[in-house]
């Protein structure tokens, strides 16, 4: 915490990890030209007011800085080659060099055996190279210029030979280029990996929405992924990362394909758009996390991991030179938002303004939060094909039973959660009938943010036995009374788990207890449930002492007459 | 956001309020001298250098500012009065100048009926006067002065007449003195309120830990206080802020007595040290709140409820100018504590340097995160007279059984919870023969941090249910197989609630399973928890699979003999 920190660049990440900075007193140099966003909430004498390209200006920061590191990777390695025997510089100067040309970033993967997809550098810049890399990986193919692409730029779709002089032109005569596999992906998935002197870390998996090739939203955790995907992510990213020198966070995009494979896509040597989120929704966001790891100070895994589901919504620079602080404007008038501005003045289109980051108990929450604002900002946007519909609230229980005939002894608990306003689904999948998809159904439950399961069955009565043998989550027993016999049997085969897999059983047909008991759980950690469980337990004391008081008043025969009637 | 915003004063307060601004976009200039905290993380050149008690420099301020506020009271309200003419003044100048005076605000707040503790200006700062008001109020009673006391200073408690002498010595001759009736208090609570043009919002009730009269903890939500108290205590916030005009957070110091009754401690019309974990604890921030309040911005009552619990520990100057930044050091070593220094320099004794929050899933594991850094900070503390043994973690699972011939059933049990490192309590509550102390303690029970009950009993085997009827936690029941008979009887008597009132029924002496689902109940909420417990699932299928494959390795005949032995 004593070490000075220099950073080549004073953009928005940078900005934001002076603003971790300051929290640990911990002094930051920017090296960039005038009062740029990252230095407006840094006030102290020693930045460097030049560009972070030129070699003076990033040697007087070298002299004031214990530790150099930077915010975007295009600057001159050069120069940092020749500072790095005289200070640290994280990552290493090697790494920057590497990763600013994609295809020997590439390479570098490959040779450490990464997952990536096929690519091949182009002989030269002209319709025969191209036909060569089309002969070798087939079409649709992307092109791609190795340096300075960012955002988007320096890419090109060719999807038939039509688009093979197109795609030259539009790379502007770039003579370095080179050619990827068309990876056919139905996600876009990034994580954020931590590397420090002895450790490699990451953050959760998220899922990133690209519109023109920026990026647009960010939802931690990724949308209908499961928790092995979403593990497997993280693997891929933290052994991608650890291929290159030096510390510090790295931004990893990649995708997932249609049959759940994972590609790398493309790392970036620094703070990146796609962790943005982690400054409200992890204990320790990327910024500090990249501090703590070039300083060497300590950091956990635990540390990254979610406090609450979020996403995140870039601020782009619209039609009018103030048309982002509309959209904060806009913003601020929905509950649970943070919106991070980024000083830069007035807009120009397209360009990285600010961000909005939502947190909310649930992930379902946070998307009907946020859905305003992105009907906002889409506003502008030429007319879109159909409208999205409004996403439905994510629920929470999940209620089977093997046979629609168990439906009507459910019905009473499915009102119960509907009282409670607990979200549900009721579903039917029987462990005799469709064993396969009852066993895929439990085993997803818990990553489709299932937090309880109710099950119902009768005679035999697996279903919630086999189901709670799927899944970590709780699962709530309803034996249902079969047609012959009172239901004993359906109760001790649910209730009669081996050690090891418990089913919480209730009473023959008394799915009300079943609801009640889910509500009970989700009150454990959530304060308005419980506040509401504690409502209906005083309602229901009120009506048994309403019920005693007239029995009071009118004596036992009238009440039975009155008010048992035809009982 | 568009305004700009002049604040008198540029501390902590101002340098928490200012990293809120900076997000904003909302420009904020500060009346402080030299670069004092707030300035050092807002660069331009609008702050006026000078002190926020000259008229000049107030009135410079007041010049190129929309609206002004305070982040501290002790300014002169004869200059605010002045500049309100050309210039908004957040809160209004009369409201910072009765609440300067403790003895007027507490004027205030009786002439509006707030709950305060009764009190008295002296009619002289004399040993007569002291011996009138004792007479009025009584023994003990807490001199005060009426103005420019804080922390604890300008406080002194008068036991005896024997006391009279040294408490007028100790406030120095000070002539604005008033007494107040002792209020036996058993915590100090604390609650942020906003108020809004239109509204009066409140943040949770939050318990305070005072040392030496100097804030030192802050737990939200407060431990061991019921919601109703919670509530009430908001409320009584609430309505004490409505009583001052103008907009702002307002910091509102309370008592909770023995029997539950509060009464109003004292105000401050800004940010307030015990607000300090609303940064990361609340979607919205008390320095957010504050500015979106005097804007005229949108606030949404939801937004200052609380994400996750929260504990923030004062990091005070100590012995060394750098102590404080070996406090934040130590913190590092610690999961989930964000580390806030002020940039004060180097410290003197006792004052505010930073200060530390934790937040975790539950009050009780930030406790158990937080006990290192509060036994770091106390080494320094001279001997106390008993050293406090270390708190035990917050049992989140009660086990309670009726006899003690239970607890061997319950064993098996007791180790899962262990194994999951799930912290637990035992006790004995019988529903025959204690049956007012089991009630007691099933209702106190989520108020005690508790958040699910496993309870066993055989034969009529009431205890389960019993305790479903007094606490809105899941109850897990395990029926003990009593001396005569296979426990049927035990199991139905415990499954078989009526509707309404539920209980989680797990098979004959099973206790493992009551615990395993104990374990799945809490990781609906707790992904730490919801790891082990699939890692103990992949487990216990490898040990099967493991004799499976031994099965199939040797053959049934010598598996029976070699495995299954001497069975």
């Amino acid at each position: 915490m004593d070490k000075t920190v220099g950073v080549l660049g004073g953009g928005q990440l940078g900005r934001m990890l002076v603003e971790a900075a300051n929290l640990l007193e911990i002094k930051v140099n920017f090296c960039d030209a005038g009062r740029s966003p990252a230095k407006q909430v840094s006030n102290h004498d020693d930045h460097i007011d030049g560009s972070f390209k030129d070699a003076e200006a990033v040697q007087k920061l070298a002299a004031t800085s214990d530790v150099v590191t930077i915010e975007i990777e295009h600057v001159n390695t050069e120069i940092l080659e020749q500072i790095a025997g005289k200070t640290d510089v994280q990552p290493h100067w090697k790494t920057i060099r590497t990763i600013q040309d994609k295809y020997l970033q590439k390479e570098l993967l490959k040779s450490n055996g990464v997952a990536i997809a096929p690519h091949q550098a182009l002989s030269s810049a002209s319709v025969e190279g191209l036909e060569t890399a089309a002969a070798a990986l087939g079409l649709p193919l992307m092109l791609k210029s190795r340096r300075e692409a960012y955002d988007g730029r320096g890419n090109y779709p060719v999807r038939t030979k039509d688009d093979f002089k197109p795609a030259l032109e539009a790379l502007g005569g770039n003579k370095d280029l080179y050619a990827e596999q068309w990876a056919p992906f139905r996600m876009e998935l990034a994580v954020m990996v931590v590397k420090t002197k002895d450790q490699v870390l990451s953050f959760p998996t998220v899922e990133t929405i690209h519109e023109n090739s920026i990026c647009k939203l960010t939802y931690a955790p990724a949308r209908g992924v499961s928790d092995a995907i979403n593990k497997k992510a993280q693997e891929l990213a933290r052994q991608a990362v650890a291929c290159f020198e030096g510390k510090g966070v790295f931004g990893v995009e990649m995708f997932l394909l249609e049959d759940d494979t994972l590609l790398i896509n493309e790392i970036a040597p620094r703070p990146h758009n796609s962790g943005h989120y982690t400054i409200e929704a992890c204990p320790v966001s990327q910024y500090e996390a990249h501090l703590r790891a070039i300083l060497d100070l300590p950091l956990y895994a635990e540390d990254l991991q979610l406090r609450e589901p979020a996403i995140m919504l870039n601020i782009l620079g619209g039609a009018a030179p103030d048309s982002h602080r509309k959209v904060a404007a806009e913003a601020l008038k929905q509950r649970r938002t943070k919106i991070h501005l980024y000083g830069k003045g007035q807009a120009r289109k397209g360009r990285k303004m600010g961000h909005i980051t939502v947190c909310a108990p649930t992930l379902p929450e946070a998307e009907t939060i946020i859905q305003p604002l992105i009907d906002y900002v889409d506003q502008d946007k030429p007319q879109q094909p159909s409208t999205p519909s409004k996403p439905q609230p994510q629920p929470q229980v999940a209620v089977v039973m093997g046979s629609d005939s168990d439906l009507p002894v459910l019905r009473p608990g499915l009102d119960i959660l509907t009282k409670f306003s607990i979200p549900h689904t009721v579903r039917i999948t029987s462990a005799h009938r469709t064993p396969g998809w009852m066993a895929t159904y439990a085993s997803d439950a818990a990553a489709q943010g299932i937090r309880c399961i109710i099950a119902a069955a009768g005679g035999a009565a697996h279903l919630p036995g086999m189901a709670a043998a799927h899944t970590p989550l709780p699962v709530i027993g309803v034996p249902v009374k079969p047609s012959i016999g009172d239901g004993l049997d359906s109760l001790l085969s649910i209730c009669n788990m081996p050690k090891g897999v418990p089913v919480a059983t209730v009473s023959v047909n008394n799915s009300i207890n079943a609801a009640l008991l889910a509500v009970r759980m989700l009150g454990m950690a959530d304060a308005g449930v419980r506040a509401r469980y504690e409502a209906y337990m005083a309602e229901s004391e009120r009506e048994v002492r309403e019920k005693d008081r007239r029995l009071a008043e009118v004596g036992s025969a009238q009440y039975a007459e009155t008010y048992l009637g035809k009982k």
